[in-house]
């Protein structure tokens, strides 16, 4: 396993592989490697000739007053992990390198960065925009994986590496969670027992929610605010950021259940930001849906 | 020669020329192709296997109230020029094809594109820069060509490439002139014959400025004032956006002149927007320094 720093280095050295042919995968991470992470680099391994995992404290991501200084840091231990994995390269370049003194340039995706987390951490999503810009140019990946758990984050590299004209498949990974449906997260690390007791709030709530729109329970007013109660009644829970229905494709809040719908939340419990999701598509519930042709018949 | 529209097939054309270990060299040009073009195809042939040149009129790099619908537009004149070249693609693109219906994504380089022309024309950078982006992941160019004319566009692109570690020289070409000294520039097909002639001025007044500068006049409001007085004395001229001196790294006005200087003047003959500039080295012109070793010393 080769360990890279300098982004120059790790660009030529993916050139060397895509000249001889091979293809490469990228899991881009911010380190403190857990499960999730580790699933994403497995289906690296299985697609592609070579594994590039990298590990980079993307400062630009973070607002003022959040977590960047004590953002769970374990190079020794996510080395290790990614040495068992055989993972063939590690990426991990100094913050000055990746942002040198003189740096102007950003990548914004509008509407869908807006929304959601967008609202509640401005400037989060054009952070890491333009890290992921920043590291597909550096690796220059066949295959970029991403986690579902990041879901608005997801959808936001699928726009960009679309409207960019990056050439690189983007690939969204299940989220893996603990026993208890805890969504696997490097944050968790900063739960206390009794929080990490209470943050399995946010997978019944959304397992809930999800269960009764699949038994026919439609009413979008209802299920939000059944995942609403359910989060607000937790006393470990200090603030709901949201907790609704959404569209998983432009990031609104529906109106109406239709189609699939994405179940989100992002909430605190004590100063820990937690954020899950669960994905019910169409296929998952039955409604009956007017017959539009047959009505349009009988108007003519 | 090869005529392509489709980005996914450019950009699969250049995938099979990089893999066969060629080098590929892309001009970007918005059409209406003049000696100024050519002067660039002619460096890109020189130095690379493979040269492409893209014509696109790009539509977000152009204000509401500007000259997108007017724009000239000369496709069998451009290919007739390019195939006596002996250019090896033109890459044509549809609007539709560069930005989709669902289009998100925009890339800002700051501060650098604020000023001068950014100030006139906002939103032009943010267009141009986009753009770049994109025809530079399509064509996957080794080396990329621009004229100096364009001077802070072409400061904004090498910003861009360098914080987003694209994986691309670029390359300026210098400025190429009618014998009288306009800057070649597609709008010059706006003027008529009146304003033809009177366009000279900017030459002249760029001239005068930079040969006063090396016979050692380095009093930047006394270059100033007479480059704006040269300019304004010209009945043509309907207004003039900017003429000074400036710095060429960050695109500061100067209070003082000292090191590279980059004279630049942008100004409307009628409807019809014209730039150009002239870059003088601190090597041109000798200034007495203080010499401040001495100086300290004597503090001393």
């Amino acid at each position: 396993m080769e360990i890279i720093s300098i982004p120059k280095i790790m660009q030529e050295t993916s050139k060397e592989y895509l000249v001889d042919g091979k293809t490469i995968g990228l899991v881009p991470t911010m380190g403190a490697l857990h499960e999730g992470h580790l699933s994403l680099v497995g289906r690296a391994k299985q697609e592609n000739d070579i594994t590039v995992v990298s590990i980079f404290v993307n400062p630009i991501q973070f607002g003022a007053s959040e977590d960047l200084e004590r953002y769970p840091r374990d190079i020794e231990g996510d080395t290790e992990k990614l040495r068992r994995e055989k993972v063939d390269i590690i990426f991990m370049p100094e913050i000055s390198s990746m942002y040198p003194e003189v740096f102007l340039t950003y990548v914004e995706v509008e509407k869908i960065s807006e929304r959601l987390c967008g609202a509640f951490r401005p400037g989060h999503f054009r952070g890491v925009a333009t890290v992921v810009t920043k590291l597909l140019n550096i690796v220059k990946p066949t295959r970029a994986y991403f986690g579902q758990k990041d879901f608005q984050q997801s959808i936001i590299i699928k726009q960009l590496v679309k409207d960019l004209n990056m050439d690189v498949d983007v690939v969204v990974c299940p989220t893996v969670r603990e026993q208890d449906g805890l969504a696997m997260s490097s944050r968790n690390a900063y739960l206390d027992r009794a929080q990490r007791e209470a943050a399995t709030v946010i997978y019944r709530c959304l397992k809930e929610a999800s269960d009764l729109i699949k038994s026919g329970v439609i009413d979008r007013t209802y299920i939000k605010g059944l995942m609403q109660d359910r989060l607000l009644k937790e006393p470990a829970v200090s603030s709901v950021d949201y907790a609704g229905v959404y569209d998983p494709e432009t990031m609104n809040e529906l109106s109406e259940i239709k189609g699939d719908v994405l179940l989100t939340v992002a909430l605190r419990i004590g100063d820990t930001r937690l954020i899950d999701n669960m994905l019910v598509t169409s296929s998952d519930y039955q409604i009956q849906q007017p017959n539009f042709k047959s009505l349009k018949e009988r108007a003519i």
